[in-house]
C-alpha cells in the first residue's frame, strides 16, 4: 500500500479518472488513500485478468525474493509480481502498466550484481518475471541457431545444445539460475568471452515487447543483415530499459573434441600479458580461457575450502588459469600446449607449470578459479570492482591502483582475479588487517574513487560485464562524456517517453 | 546552381537572413535567383575558409568521380565536394551545413553497391569526403588494436597491421579503393566472415561527428565494456545518416601461419551444406572460407579469363572453395582438410576435390572465385541480388527461387556465388538467350519482386551485406514490420532533427 499525499504521483494514475477525488476537495492525505487504494486494487485485479490469479504475487512476504537483490545487500518493493506466460501477455501487462503509468522492473533469474532487476523501495512498480516463459523454441543444427524464450536458465540452454551435438558457449557462475533474457539484457561475459565473445556476440535475433505494448519480431536467424540500424544490440545490454527481451536466437558452434587446462606460476601481471601474447600466437583460436589470479585469492581458496588442493605450491604473487580446446586430436594440442608453456618457461615468462592430463585434473584447477569469491565472502565482506582497461595497460593498472590504495588505506588487501584475456578484471579490495569489514565499507565512495579514477586515466570502463542497474549509474554518468549521456537519454526518450521501463537505472 | 521558385527550399536557407528578399515581392523566380546564388557561394566560401581553398570542389567535372555511382549508373549533383583534413574540420562543416540547412552526404571510397555514399540529382547536398583522413593514429600490438581515421584504404590498414605481425581480416574486393570509414557505415562482409565477422565484429570503439556538430570520442580499446547502450553498433551499418564516422579502433588478430584451400565439384547446394556441416565440425575456426560457386558462374569465368585453369573439369552443377588456415604446424593442417575431403567423398557428399599444395595453387583457386564479377560483366548486364537467408534452408531457396524464375523468364541464367558459410549468396540474373540485357533490365521489379518474395518468405534479409542506401530502402521497408521501420525512424529523428545526414538513404 502506497502512501502519499500527492494523488496521482505515487502510482502515476490520471486521477480524473478516480471517482469522487476533487481537486477543490479539503479533505487531505485520506481521501487521496482510499483513492490510491481503489486504483492500485483495480490494477492488480487486471494484471490477474491477464495472466491468471496464480501468476500474480502481491502478498509482502512471497515478494520478498523478488524484490531482493543476489548479494542481498538491497531490499526493495513492488506494487505486485507478475508472471506471464507468454509474449501476447508480456504485452498486454506492459500496455495496462502504461495505462495506469505504473513502472515496470523485467526480472530474469534475478542473479544481477548491479541492482539492475530488482525494484526501488517506492513500491510503485510491478515486477515482470519472465521465469515461466522458457520455452526452447527451435533448434536449427543446419543453421547453428536455437530460438529460445527470455526466462530459459542458462544450464538449460547448455544442456539442449549438447543433446543437439551443439554448444553454446556463454559460461557463467550463475548458470544454474541465471536466464538467457537476464544475459543478454546485461550483455553477460564469463570465462570463454576471449573465444567467443560475450552475450551480444553469440546473439543473431531478438523479441521485444516495447514501451508501448508492441511487439517487435527481430528473430532474425541470420549472419549477415544489414537492412536497417542494429536494433538487436541496442536492446542487448540495456538492461530493460527499452523495452522487455522475451525471445532470442542465439549461435550455436561445434563441440570441442579435445580439452586441456594449465595452471601458470608467475611473478607478475606484465609475466601474464606475455604468456597471453605467446598464447594467442601460437594457439589462436584455440586459446578459450585466460585467467588471472593473484597469489593471495588463492590463499583465500585454500584457507576456506582446504580440499582443494592447487597442482603447484602457492609461492608467487601471480597464477593463470588458460585452458585450450578445439576438435583437433587431443594429442596435437596436448604437444601444442606442452611446446608453448615450455617456451614461456624458457623465456623466463613464468615460473612454473602444470598441464592436465585427464578431465578430473582439470576440473581441479578450475576449482580453484571458481572458488575465489565464494572464499572471499568466508573471508569477510569486501569492496567490489568490475573494470576493463585495455590489457597493453593491465599491469600498469594493477600496480599503480594497488600502489595508491595501499597509500590511501594501508594493509588493505586486493583480491584481483579474472579475465585477463579478454582485458576485464574483478579488482575486491577488503579491509586491513585490524580494521573491521563495516568500517572499512563505510569508506567505499573513497575506495571506488581511487580504482575508477585509475580505470578512466587508463580509458577503461568501470563495467566490464555486470552493467550499470541502480549501482553504478550515477558514478558511470560522472566518467562519460556529455555526448555520450545525451545520446543515451535521445534513445531513452525515444523508445519509452513515458519513463516506465525499469526507471532509474542504467541513466541517473 | 540550382533553380527554384521556392526560396528557402532548395537550399533549405532560412530566407529571412538573405538580404533584399520579401514576401510581398513580385520579382518572381529572378529574384530568387540572386538570392539563392549569394547564398550558396557565401555557403561554399565559407567552407572553403572552413578547410582551406584546395579542399572544396565546386566544378561540376571535377566532381564527377564524387557524384557518380561505382558501378556508374547512376550520377546525382552536388552543391560542393569538401574534403577536411581531420575531425574538428568535419565538425566544423557539419555546423556549418546545419547553419545553412545543407545536406552532408558522407563518402569514403564511394565503392559502394546501394547509392549510399552519392547524392541525389537535387544538387543541394554537400558530399563530404573523408579521402584525406586516411592517418594511422595508433598500433597497440599488446591490445591487439588500431585505431586508424576513416579515410585509410583498406589495403593499406591490412598493410599496416602486417608489418606489426597481426591480421586485420576484413576482406573485400574493392579493398584497394574502399576505406574503413566506408566499410563501416555499410557493416561491409566478404569472404572472411564464417571465421571473423562482418566490419560490425571487427570494431571496438568510434569516433563520430554528430548531426548537430559535437565530436563522439567512443574510441574505446576495450573487448569487454557495459556502461551504457551500444552506440558503436548504432552508428556501424547506419550508411552516415546518424552521425559521420571519422576514426575507428580495430580488432587485430594472429597472423595465421598456415593456409591451404580446396576446390570442389558436388551436385547440389544441399550436399553443399553437407559439406558445410562436416567441414565446421571437424575444422571449427579453421574454417575460414566457404564460398559456393554455380557451375554457369565458372563457366563464364572460363570464357572470358580463358587464362584461368580451373583445378577440376568445370562438368558438375555446383562448385565450393574452401579454405582452412591457423596457426598449427602445416602438415597437421593438411592432414585434417585431407581426412575432411576424404570423408565427403566417402560418404557421397562431394564428386571430386583438388587440395592446393603451394600458395600458387592456393591464388589460382581463389582468382576463379575472384573473377566471377568481372566474368559476369563481360557476359553483359544483370539483375543483381545480396540476400541472406538461414543456411538451413539456402538449398530450398535456390531450387524454389530458379524454378519460379524458369516460370516466369523461361531461358533466364542465373549466377550464384557467394559467401554460403555465413549464410549470405549473389544471386544475379541474366536475361534468357535472344532477349535483350535492356529489354530484360526494364523488367527489374518483377524478377526483384519474386527474389525478394522468396527471401521473405524463409525470413531472410534483401541486403545481406551491401546495405539499403538510396537503392533498396523502399523496397526493404515493405518487407520490414511497421514495429521495426518506426523504431528506426525514432532513432533519425532523435540523432538528426534536421533530417540532413545523408537524407533519402536507408529509410524511404
Amino acid at each position: 500500500m502506497i502512501l502519499s499525499d500527492k494523488p496521482g504521483f505515487a502510482t502515476g494514475l490520471p486521477v480524473a479518472g478516480n471517482g469522487c477525488f476533487s481537486r477543490k476537495n479539503s479533505a487531505g492525505r485520506k481521501t487521496y488513500f482510499i483513492i490510491l487504494f481503489m486504483a492500485q486494487s483495480s490494477f492488480i485485479e487486471l494484471c490477474r485478468k491477464r495472466v491468471g490469479n496464480a501468476h500474480v504475487i502481491s502478498v509482502p512476504e512471497k515478494m520478498a525474493s523478488y524484490v531482493t537483490d543476489y548479494r542481498k545487500r538491497y531490499a526493495g518493493k513492488a506494487l505486485a509480481v507478475v508472471l506471464p506466460g507468454n509474449t501476447r501477455e508480456v504485452a498486454d501487462l506492459v500496455r495496462l502498466c502504461k495505462q495506469y503509468r505504473v513502472p515496470v522492473v523485467p526480472q530474469g533469474g534475478n542473479t544481477g550484481l548491479v541492482l539492475g532487476s530488482v525494484p526501488d523501495t517506492s513500491g510503485k512498480a510491478v515486477v515482470l518475471s519472465l521465469a515461466r516463459m522458457k520455452r526452447i523454441r527451435e533448434i536449427d543444427v543446419k543453421n547453428n541457431t536455437m530460438t529460445v524464450e527470455a526466462g530459459c536458465i542458462l544450464d538449460d540452454v547448455h544442456s539442449a545444445a549438447l543433446e543437439a551435438d551443439r554448444m553454446f558457449p556463454l559460461s557463467l557462475a550463475s548458470s544454474g539460475s541465471c536466464t538467457i533474457g537476464g544475459n543478454l539484457a546485461a550483455n553477460a561475459g564469463g570465462t570463454a568471452v576471449l573465444r567467443y565473445g560475450t552475450a551480444r556476440d553469440l546473439c543473431l535475433g531478438l523479441e521485444v515487447v516495447m514501451a508501448d505494448g508492441a511487439v517487435w519480431d527481430g528473430l532474425y536467424k541470420l549472419r549477415k543483415n544489414n537492412t536497417g540500424y542494429d536494433l538487436r544490440d541496442l536492446f542487448i545490454g540495456s538492461e530493460g530499459t527499452l523495452g522487455i527481451i522475451t525471445a532470442a536466437v542465439l549461435k550455436l558452434f561445434p563441440r570441442p573434441t579435445t580439452r586441456q587446462t594449465a595452471f601458470v606460476a608467475l611473478s607478475s601481471p606484465a609475466d601474464a600479458l606475455q604468456l597471453l601474447a605467446i598464447a594467442q600466437k601460437v594457439a589462436d583460436s584455440s586459446l578459450t580461457t585466460f585467467e588471472l589470479m593473484s597469489g593471495y585469492s588463492l590463499e583465500l581458496v585454500v584457507r576456506h575450502f582446504p580440499h582443494l588442493l592447487p597442482p603447484l605450491p602457492l609461492e608467487r604473487p601471480y597464477y593463470v588459469l588458460l585452458e585450450l580446446s578445439g576438435t583437433e586430436p587431443e594429442g596435437q594440442l596436448g604437444e601444442r600446449f606442452e611446446k608453448l608453456l615450455q617456451y614461456a618457461i624458457e623465456e623466463g615468462v613464468i615460473c612454473d607449470a602444470a598441464l592436465s592430463q585427464t578431465v578430473s585434473q582439470s576440473r581441479s584447477m578450475w576449482a580453484l578459479r571458481e572458488n575465489i569469491s565464494a572464499a572471499q565472502a568466508k573471508e569477510g565482506k569486501n569492496i567490489k570492482h568490475d573494470i576493463a582497461v585495455p590489457t597493453s595497460l593491465f599491469a600498469e593498472f594493477i600496480e599503480t591502483t594497488d600502489r595508491q590504495l595501499q597509500q590511501y588505506f594501508p594493509g588493505c588487501r586486493t583480491v584481483t582475479f579474472g579475465h585477463l584475456g579478454d582485458g576485464s578484471l574483478h579488482y575486491n579490495v577488503a579491509a586491513p588487517k585490524g580494521v573491521s569489514d563495516d568500517a572499512f565499507l563505510m569508506r567505499q565512495d573513497e575506495v571506488n574513487r581511487i580504482v575508477y579514477d585509475s580505470v578512466d586515466r587508463m580509458q577503461g570502463a568501470i563495467s566490464a560485464e555486470h552493467g550499470l542497474g541502480a549501482l553504478k549509474h550515477e558514478r558511470n554518468a560522472e566518467y562519460k562524456s556529455d555526448v555520450e549521456i545525451r545520446m543515451m537519454r535521445k534513445i531513452r526518450e525515444a523508445f519509452d517517453p513515458d519513463n516506465l521501463m525499469n526507471p532509474g537505472k542504467v541513466l541517473p
